[in-house]
């Protein structure tokens, strides 16, 4: 179903340009989007311009999921009474809520053509190499383990079962493992190879990986119903195939994705209507944009899901994104904060998802060390590594410059290197101190809109806060 | 160059079978040996038999090396001065002894395609995805970071050159480092990704890593003349293009490759002809082994190499292994102990020798925990990541079951699960122990004359202690 684009970009190379430092002969192919990688029939026109102009060939939307169908496990209405039925006599797994976090990612194919929690194979091809070679030789992106852990007890209690039952948190049947295989969790391992630190104070791992079990059990998933959360946001949870739905009836020829867990400013905004106004110079009729905030587990001091959705409704409402043509949705997945192991799968679900183009910035998925004072990541790395990724190269990667605050201008822009004094860096940090204060962010860094939510958060915060009993302190 | 010859290969499932503890559902096809998946053109035809028969088509050698041609970066003698000339008016970087040990392995074209230390591109896909990708879109393998360090003094004094001047150990001039990059040296990530752990205590990072500088300089090499070590083992150290040649020359039609930083006992030499007998079956008329010992640096612990290549010589002198089939180099790489991270540098390192079946047992370049009491790898990751590594698919993988000292057949067998009783696990360190307390091992576990070398090592090591004058410790 995917067709073929032939058309002219016109690339400006301030859109393209990542800066090195210590770069001294920066001759490698990995500075350019990997679309000119995609594809053998480039044709280079040399212009005497700023502006290299190339003609290639896109693969437009609706890209092809990985490994050429969608996975959706959850089994027809007709089945469901039997099976839990046959459920009900297993041994069973009682699931965290970002287990079912998880299991509402495999079931609905956006790790397709992952069938359900990862298998040794699995898991050792996703930490060693970022990526799972199919049967038909073909390679897919895989860069986190997506992995189910139990306990000793657990372990024991399932002694020979080849199935096993999935218990959801409030203690519904959410589905059944099949097939599984049982094996050690080697949690020092798979910290090390997946966040390239063993340092206290990851976020994922002190909460999630360090409190469960040694053992991880693989199979094959099969879920009852979809996930839902019933909080209010469920319609804004489409699946993939859903997703893909929406973008046939926009007739999209280009879906660009953009990951966020972050409240959208005009810097953002302005990114995403550049990089519609290049899709569209590049011939390419009706480009869709698809917002897509994560909405799994997050940090504590991430701003919350629900606020998130309502600033980026504000975003739409106030006209400074086009709902004509833009999806907002959100990503089930929790959050890992590994960087450049993560972006990939922050990209490589998207694709299953119906997104050919992905806009990648500075540092994705990153933070700070959690014990020493520096970034975890190298800026620089998630998008070098996105762009070299296995499994990706279908996927057009856009890299960007970073936006700041234009205080010459009044505007969030792209920041100029040739007057670094007139940019302002308003970072998540700084943008909750100014929200958390009752401060004004400068005019023009927030649509008015967007920016109240935010406010009101941040007080309703302040007022539980000084709700609260006082803290009874022994000395 | 590669002939392609069809053969009827019997594999007997114990040779092939890993043992695994928790697996509920073994189904996956990564317990067979990979040369079941280099080759779409497989017919399988079942026997009644416990022997499953196949016929296959498999690549002999010469296999290709990585990338298509051998890498050799030696100038012709007749640029050399004019070169060294050149490279004096540059700033130049003092290289270490184990430097100068990669220098080698790269100059030689171990490393195939890798042209010299690698820049940031290189550096980034080898830890994230052990694997490079070529610019006609094949994927090498590359699972170690062959890089060199400097520190913030040598990164000043280089400046804005493009070029660097190479020093070995003792001050000659080695060779040129061209089109440089110089870019962040983060040892944290490096030793996780790698290591798979960041705990004290781990040789190579001990040793070469954390004492060594912030940035890493990657470039193309270029070296003066072939790198020789004047050690009296110079003659053992056989390149990838000697090798080939002398597998030409005894007209190998298939070589299989053994690395080893042990001396050779009796288990050891049982597979290694047990391996011969079935390439023999599958057709083969000249199966050749590439005994093949690592000569970069190792942990102070294990054997020194000189003793190790008089024990390996004892070996063939005592008809354990037959010097007609057998060829025995020097592998000039260092030693990482990074488990399944490292034994797919081992097994590309071999393609590019012209080997193409490649021998794995249990715990490849595994070691202790540096600081808890289990290994720090899984024992069987290392077969299992090597048969899945991307660009390995057309090397083929031969696991073995592990050998032990049978007391009831006085002899080295494959253990044998049915009368564990009857078998004696000799570890390295056990072996170690019996040569330095001047026991004597059981009866067949090492042929005399090469247990005689290793006694007289470590009785010389005892006399060297001995004329030690004493420590005076001071209370």
């Amino acid at each position: 179903m995917a067709l073929t684009v032939h058309a002219q970009l016109s690339i400006n190379p301030s859109f393209l340009s990542i800066s090195r430092t210590n770069t001294k002969n920066p001759t490698s192919p990995i500075y350019h989007l990997n679309l000119l990688r995609v594809t053998h029939s480039i044709t280079i026109t040399a212009t005497p311009s700023s502006m290299s102009s190339r003609v290639l060939s896109v693969k437009s939307s609706l890209i092809e999921p990985d490994g050429g169908s969608l996975i959706n496990l959850v089994v027809p209405d007709s089945e469901r009474l039997s099976r839990e039925r046959e459920a009900s006599e297993l041994p069973h797994v009682k699931l965290t809520q970002i287990d079912l976090e998880w299991v509402h990612v495999i079931s609905e194919g956006w790790a397709s053509p992952l069938k359900g929690f990862m298998r040794e194979d699995e898991y050792l091809q996703s930490l060693h190499f970022n990526s799972m070679r199919l049967k038909d030789g073909s390679v897919v992106n895989m860069s986190l383990p997506i992995v189910l852990v139990i306990d000793d007890e657990q372990k024991a209690k399932i002694g020979g079962s080849s199935d096993v039952g999935l218990i959801g948190p409030s203690g519904d049947p959410v589905g059944v493992l099949k097939g599984i295989q049982i094996y050690k969790h080697n949690k020092e391992e798979r910290i090390a190879r997946t966040w390239g630190t063993t340092a206290p104070g990851l976020p994922y791992v002190e909460e999630v990986i360090n409190p469960a079990g040694n053992w991880l059990i693989g199979g094959d998933l099969e879920v009852f119903k979809p996930i839902k959360y019933n909080d209010g946001l469920d319609h804004y949870r489409l699946s993939p195939q859903q997703l893909r739905k929406e973008f046939d009836k926009r007739q999209a020829d280009a879906v660009f994705a953009f990951q966020l867990r972050n409240p959208v400013h005009n810097g953002h905004a302005l990114l995403m209507n550049d990089t519609r106004g290049r899709l569209l110079e590049m011939g390419y009729k009706n480009p869709i944009l698809l917002l897509h905030p994560l909405g799994g587990y997050t940090k504590a001091d991430d701003v919350p899901l629900d606020v998130r959705m309502e600033q980026h409704s504000k975003v739409l409402e106030d006209g400074v994104l086009d709902p004509e043509t833009t999806v907002v949705a959100i990503f089930p997945s929790p959050m890992h904060y590994a960087g450049p192991t993560e972006v990939q799968w922050h990209a490589k679900a998207r694709i299953n998802a119906g997104a050919n183009f992905y806009i990648v910035g500075r540092d994705p998925a990153g933070m700070s060390h959690p014990t020493e004072k520096r970034d975890l990541y190298d800026p620089d790395h998630g998008k070098l590594v996105l762009s070299m990724a296995p499994g990706l190269e279908k996927l057009n990667i856009l890299p960007f410059r970073v936006a700041a605050y234009d205080q010459k201008e009044k505007k969030m822009a792209f920041f100029d290197p040739s007057r670094p004094q007139d940019f302002l860096f308003i970072s998540g940090t700084k943008m909750r101190t100014y929200a958390r204060n009752g401060d004004n962010p400068p005019d023009g860094f927030m649509c008015p809109g967007g920016w109240r939510v935010l406010v009101q958060y941040y007080e309703s915060l302040q007022a539980e806060e000084t709700s609260k009993p006082p803290t009874v302190v022994s000395v």
